[in-house]
């Protein structure tokens, strides 16, 4: 046992107790992670919001931690192998996130959680760690993170409508973002907590709670994660890796060395690769993209280093003017235009992961049947953030 | 002008500008808020919520002060003497509450609304010190506590679904309740308001902050004000004040001296008897009722001192026993028997004082058609919170 | 084992995990704290400070329990009796104190451990409590409050120079005030806690945080307990007091039923009086006295009921006009004139329960000796706030 | 004016009022402070810790804002222009800053205030913005960043021993890090404020604030500015930087594209280079160095970006063993050894800008001799952090 802290302002401290957490800590793949932001463009609204995905890792571990020192059913249910299992799962399931997460994963297709079980699995230091400990372990993780059903509460904790993924989320971004949606009671949804049938239910008690996580999350996504201005500063960057992609498959001749990027990309499998492409390695790219032949590259990187983003017009208060404007670039070919629609649902009331409540006289209802405002709040707000970005090419 | 502060842990300092307003907090009318609990029996559930209506009107004051700071529209549209007029009814609209107001009212069929009126116009420090400011003062704020319409502006700031008074209350009471349910963006909210038509309104822009104000209002009044330990504690004191009353109106004869109670009570022009009975005064009584020969009235002073707090079955989640037993105490004489029904809208979408949305073309659309979420939610939070209180009689 | 909790803004939660701690919180004597204030005069000041002992004494034993949860040496070092004689003398060390505490144990000379202990070992159903759980507890948590160094690691955590009775007040006082002042990381200053020779002391690395604490704790006592105007308000109150004995040693006839009050001078042993007594009580008195003929005590309640605060010169900034003030109200016999003169050493380096540093070598020094900013602040802290207090006295 | 704001944790909002301001921020030059850290070396100990100086310069901005709505006397002694002085003087205090900012400067002997002020006066987007508002503008924020002392009360506000910058940057420090050291109440500090005789002072009542502030101060620079693993970091970047140094004064031929930092260097007027060197610029170098044949720069890159830090030992608590290890490291030529010794004054004494204190009778104090804590703390507090920094050269 180790008894290590690093200082948090969420939860005042993270703490490690087992030496096989540290030891994860300290390996290369994890280390890297303080090289990649956790919200990449939302820091062109919100200032402040430059953490990485080390700290949103390591506080998930330590909603992990935290429940198995206070909720009592899951400190009963798990053996101490599997309280391992879930505690480097909690840590682990960022690992394989690219830079600027998700426009390299849709322009590249790379899918981070397989690239996550790619490193737990593959010769890297983290698997060296994990097989340390327990052999079976680097597959134990890696049947969580790919949802295969073997630990069920612990895939319940990590990875459903309600986890310390979720939660330690919402409450790290919404401090460094400085929204006051992101304020969730985790202590009093961690009381509610037990176990029924090998499955992680909620006790009436919390659905207040759990009502107001929603809501956080509702909000954070509409007014944070897809603010219009971080969509412009997303679709700019998707438009420079989509420029690098059509100039690799055509052969040009680029000045600047990506032969890192070209044989991660050739070779999915090449995790010592991957693990070298970090924001570091992307932003030092688009500097030295100034200096290349090819001008729309050339001119994108410039617009993204100097924070000239993209325009945009908000849908649901266009004028006239602006329709008639809209009609205009969609037909102009100097121009990037895109039809942006995102959207999230708060909480999937269809499929078949429902947050499940248990009522004082063991009745087992799903959270949708209890609470009408969430019935309410699920069925209207599928709402679509649409704008139309649009921007100059050659200028 | 004077600059003076009071240290608020919500806005930091309360700013005292005018002469006029540093007087009527020193008078005795208003001093007396010290000694009347904002949650009468709240605190008996959140064992900090001890702080009494004189912080919060101060409070509301703050707001109203920040409103005229932050807020052009209003600052230019309303003249000096109306800024006067909107301060001091934010600061004075409490003053005619009585100790543990609700039950009181219920019972003595006291109107809070009114008795603040009658000090504001009758014969007392605060008329005088309003009067010395300006003849028509006392009856302009009168007006505005009395909702007659004269000036909409200030009425829709100081009493309407979004105003000054509530936004402070929530604040406080979840600062002092620990709940994290109350912590609403005030700022943003402010940042949102406009002027149109001699009306206020909110852009676009802060709807999610005033859907996450509503969600605190409907969670504070189900999980903190209507607590079923808090309703036990109302109802206990209801009991008391009945007895009171019952006892006056046969001549049973007090050891107690409750001459300024029965003298309020038979002349409720008395403003001079009204403000000298505060909770130390009711508290004084139950404590002397100790030596009453009335057994009842003795009983229920006893257990209210020492927290022996009536009993309640939920009815939520009442089992088949419950019912039975709820079957039996229904018959029983020995036994007080309360059926509490309450519920509170969070946002009433029928009357006629609807928030109102400014779209950024200038359209004018009322919340919830401008909003699915507050639509669902206030059509589904008719939320009734039902218990059965009861407790043996004479023990 | 029990798992109920109390929402706390402090700590989040007071968890309460024995039996006993339980049933000790529904006793009578303990419910009584909810009716004494914990910062009697500097509500006049700080007008939110409204919270009572009650909160504290939850808040003191919470802090004892994450002593045992989270200091290894400790819960290594307690058995398991030691740890409840432990949390119940966190819990009750406050159970004695009188109304406006302060002032009624100078003027009436009662000391408040003294009566916790009488309590503690009197006929009361705290007793009762103590002794179901085991007949030797209440003894051994009166020799805790009355520092007879039985259980010396106890008596260290309960009642030295840094224990959990005065970090848990200065974080609630500054909480409650809004004082900035009060932030002390009461997690760091656990994580250096050590025993060494059967005593508590601290670990080298946590010196910052101490020097820290002691900045505040001196900050508090000056700025907030201290503060001018509510020294006027305590000394207002010791002269009601003062005239209450004088006019009991002189038999005069009170309209106002004091018996209780004159019951439990008379006896000190007579807890079930005292315990009757409390700011509930004194205000009921307060307020009745104002139908009293002896016109000083009358004159005295109405001061104090509409906060007619006695005057002060501050001696520090006084002006020559000041100093000739004051020659002239010392000489005037219709005046009240008091010389206030109040200190308190923010650390007592003189006595023999200096703080103790543990370095990583093993080796223990006092505090003092290896922090020189301790040793500047102890030796020149001893500042004393002076004030001159006067009242016309017939006014 | 414009009414435009950004969220930011610490104030609520930063609010914008003026165009230049606005136009100021949308700078090439300003905007590169977002890819300048703040904190370099902290953020391996205190993992939050990733903000940059682009919020440190809105913040200090903020504050200054502040200090004109709030203090009076500040508000009436300036004009127009000269707050926009003073505004943007605030702003722009830190523009020029190096990446890793310490380091570099003394390495390659770059004094950030000179590289500031030619920024402000070189042929650069701020300038222009500067020039539009007004002729002059340059030149008086550059004599403010110079210290000329052309603008006293504006000297005062931005760069003393009590300024904004210095107020923002421990609050924000405190806020990122999550040490509680740097809770500061700037909103007293600024209540306390007054100008006599040209020069800004503070009101006695204010000295506990400031007291507060300088032992915050004190604590942050020991605990987390030098905390030995931070440190540690900085050394490591040093021997990079000065590895670089080495080998282009040896016309070593890098394979790495390095002209930008040549050119620079070459040419200290050159700001146009300088601006394109931004952490990013450096991280990508230290990325590429990893295929240079240099064997030392080689392996100190890998160090660096695998968070392989160097080690130390802390003089304090050295052992015996540690002593004798010392010596065999000093005179090993295969290690790296460097003897470390920070130190910081919390409150320089000797110097000529005292912080002032002015008493009610008028009379003007330094704040050593007003301060018994002060004058101990400052006299005791030349503490200083030593370590021995070792690391072996060739693994």
């Amino acid at each position: 046992m180790v008894n290590t802290v690093f200082r948090d302002p969420i939860y005042g401290y993270i703490r490690i107790e087992y030496e096989v957490i540290k030891k994860l800590i300290d390996t290369k793949e994890f280390q890297r992670l303080r090289r990649i932001k956790q919200l990449s463009g939302v820091s062109m609204v919100f200032h402040m919001a430059e953490h990485n995905r080390f700290s949103h890792s390591l506080g998930t571990y330590e909603l992990a931690r935290e429940v198995l020192e206070h909720v009592n059913d899951v400190k009963n249910a798990l053996t101490e192998y599997e309280k391992v299992v879930f505690l480097c799962s909690a840590l682990l399931h960022d690992l394989g996130h690219g830079p600027y997460s998700h426009s390299y994963e849709d322009i590249f297709l790379v899918n981070h959680e397989i690239m996550t079980n790619k490193i737990i699995l593959g010769d890297t230091e983290v698997n060296k760690v994990l097989k340390e400990y327990n052999d079976n372990l680097p597959n134990d993780i890696s049947s969580i993170i790919a949802h295969e059903g073997k630990y069920e509460i612990i895939e319940d904790l990590v990875s459903s409508q309600l986890d310390v993924d979720r939660m330690d989320y919402l409450l790290r971004d919404a401090y460094f973002t400085g929204a006051a949606f992101g304020e969730i009671d985790y202590e009093k949804i961690l009381r509610g907590m037990v176990i029924r049938n090998n499955r992680i239910l909620f006790k009436a008690t919390s659905v207040p709670n759990i009502e107001d996580y929603l809501m956080s999350r509702y909000h954070m996504y509409y007014q944070v994660y897809y603010h219009p201005v971080a969509r412009c500063y997303e679709i700019m960057l998707e438009k420079i890796y989509a420029r690098i992609k059509y100039l690799i498959e055509n052969n040009y001749h680029f000045k600047t060395n990506l032969n890192l990027l070209i044989k991660s990309l050739n070779n999915k499998d090449d995790v010592k690769s991957y693990v070298e492409i970090d924001d570091v390695y992307i932003n030092g790219c688009i500097k030295s993209f100034l200096y290349e032949d090819d001008i729309e590259l050339r001119i994108l990187s410039n617009k993204f280093l100097n924070r000239r983003l993209f325009k945009y017009i908000d849908l649901r208060f266009a004028s006239n003017d602006d329709i008639e404007k809209i009609a205009l670039l969609k037909e102009n070919p100097n121009y990037y235009y895109i039809e942006d629609n995102v959207s999230k649902e708060a909480y999937s009331y269809k499929n078949n992961d429902q947050i499940k409540i248990l009522l004082p006289n063991e009745k087992i209802m799903d959270l949708i049947e209890f609470s009408p405002i969430v019935e309410a709040f699920s069925k209207s707000s599928s709402k679509i953030n649409s704008i139309i970005v649009y921007e100059e090419k050659y200028v």
